[in-house]
């Protein structure tokens, strides 16, 4: 069975990566990130998916003591209640440095260590936040780096960067995810991770719009 | 002063890396790892050479769970006693997985959240072990990757991957470290992390032959 790590942390989007990984086949190996943020309850989210998914889940812990984003400093006040075009906007305080390129080089090495032939990101470049490292372009510039840099690769094989949600709307993820039987009320999106999702954050506000126009 | 993070891992290149980037004018942040490697000897000197180089000093703790190299496992034996022509062919066991990319995406995380415009590697693709992760044209898709998945990048400015020593021979790397002042005494290039260096693996072969050579 071909391999594939697959970036799980628990959001819509990961997890809706997750399914579509296993309806193509893959057998999936997810990995999971404690970097520090505001709140624990998505690696906990992100375990129960990859249970229900029966997928091996990897976890990592890292520290960024650089800081440089609210999401990494609970003493620092998220956005709220921005509208889609706010978002559009410059890049907000949550954006964490080079997250997804840390994300990516750890599947990288996880895939190359295996022999995964692919790396799966729900990363998603139309409803969003405005981060730089989600947009198609940088990922193909990974996919550049990840044949030229690993094992696999430089011995002509490949480990594909796959994006399958990069150009999709926040309501077509939530159609696609609802043909894959995602479990969404196992998600979690709210960047506070509070008893109940904040409602106003950008992650709520953009899983509320998508969960009404799907 | 223009600011720059040094990727130190203790040995003879990146040491001249960071001597390099303060002849150069920058204000040096060395980034230093323990990544589960067989010894922490290296970390050890990397801590002293950042002292001495009056530069401040980042150590970032990762594990990779999954392998894959004969650094991180003390069980495996390490290549020994071989010649160049022998390290030409192939990747040898030493290779880590996706290393340089992980190290790469941490340095521009810190870059970016400290206003760096640099990140320096002492990555070298002469006298070297046949990493691919090592490679010019490796290192120039990360710098892809680095202009794009960043904030500094994404707002016109750029983090530059600079990797002085990457088309240098051994002898040429310690002939300008010479004239840099780098005190190679307290460099440690040594795998297999004894109390004396092993003389057989590659890395101190190669360190051998470098310094006979200059």
């Amino acid at each position: 069975m071909r391999k594939a790590v697959v970036l799980l942390s628990g959001g819509l989007d990961s997890a809706t990566a997750l399914f579509w990984a296993k309806s193509k086949g893959y057998q999936a190996h997810c990995l999971l990130f404690d970097y520090g943020q505001r709140h624990k309850k998505e690696i906990l989210m992100a375990r129960r998916l990859a249970k229900i998914a029966r997928s091996p889940a990897q976890l990592v812990r890292i520290r960024l003591p650089w800081g440089g984003s609210s999401l990494l400093n609970k003493g620092t006040q998220l956005p709220r209640k921005r509208n889609l075009k706010q978002m559009a906007v410059g890049i907000p305080s949550t954006y964490v440095p080079a997250r997804n390129t840390i994300f990516l080089s750890f599947a990288l090495s996880y895939a190359d260590a295996i022999g995964a032939e692919a790396v799966i990101i729900g990363a998603n470049a139309v409803d969003y936040s405005g981060y730089p490292d989600c947009r198609p372009q940088y990922l193909r510039a990974m996919q550049k780096a990840a044949t030229l840099g690993t094992k696999r690769g430089a011995q002509g094989g490949q480990i594909k960067i796959l994006s399958p949600l990069v150009h999709l709307t926040k309501a077509r993820i939530i159609r696609l995810g609802w043909r894959l039987h995602v479990p969404y009320e196992l998600t979690w999106s709210c960047y506070a991770g509070g008893p109940v999702p904040c409602g106003q954050c950008d992650s709520c506000l953009l899983r509320q719009k998508g969960f009404e126009e799907a």
